[in-house]
């Protein structure tokens, strides 16, 4: 029986459209990041949570490294301390290297890894997708937290559905 | 020539895997505006956003009529008044509803239909995938927003990663 290419088949979303979406997503949290005051940055929080800063840090410690993981099995061990960063302007350079991460590994993922089990950061149990898709969520879910904190100060934050 | 069905050809994320993802998200939802006392959920914000309610409200507004407007190519008008829900009850009630709207509908959504153009609510051009990402990614979005609220108000939000 012979087989077809996968672009013979219908799928949901296909990975050139997957790395869009995730970029997209990208794109706004640079902006809010690039929105906050540096000191609010790093001082400003809302009933006991974390600084955007410190969530920043969380997101850097799991999007590049995943794309990784997914390209090559190899996880690093999860470092959200990065005490390096101490600026804004390090925080959106840190950003922008994760991003070329993404981007340089994405091709070297294959699409049969997306439906494999995968051990993220040699912890979290799932498969390759429902890891990115985690990951890509916590994103959107503590920048929405970062929007808040835009809000109370008094800034308007970025437009959420420009992913662009 | 033959072809192969769709299981023989790797998927990113197959049918079945969205509609537990989009369904965790809801579970994780829910949990939260159970969280939220009466009486701040129709008058707590922050910064002069829109109460847990009013978000809530879009959300109806959006999740329910995706699953149809995908499902039969009838999209409803977009409605976020809903003035009937004016309690609690009635918002956990309305949402209930809309997962098993969700439930109905989702058989009937074909698998070309999320590469296909759809214009959703007669006016957000878009595709199958991309507008029902969106309205997830928008649901994440103002819950996280809803975490902060119930952070600010001295309550423990539900745990974000526990969409089952």
């Amino acid at each position: 029986m012979e087989t077809t290419t996968s672009s013979t088949t219908a799928q949901i979303i296909d990975k050139d459209q997957l790395l869009t979406h995730w970029l997209g997503h990208r794109k706004v949290t640079r902006r809010t990041l690039e929105a906050f005051p540096e000191k609010d940055l790093f001082e400003f929080s809302i009933g006991g949570m974390r600084t955007f800063a410190q969530l920043t840090k969380e997101l850097l410690a799991m999007d590049g490294p995943t794309a990784k993981g997914l390209a090559t099995d190899e996880w690093e061990a999860f470092d959200e301390e990065k005490t390096e960063l101490t600026t804004k302007a390090a925080l959106l350079s840190a950003y922008d290297d994760a991003t070329s991460t993404i981007e340089k590994y994405w091709k070297a993922i294959t699409m049969e890894k997306f439906q494999e089990k995968v051990v993220a950061f040699g912890q979290y149990e799932g498969t390759g997708y429902s890891t990115l898709f985690y990951i890509i969520d916590n994103e959107t879910h503590h920048r929405a937290q970062g929007f808040v904190y835009l809000r109370a100060l008094g800034i308007t934050p970025p437009n959420f559905w420009e992913q662009y």
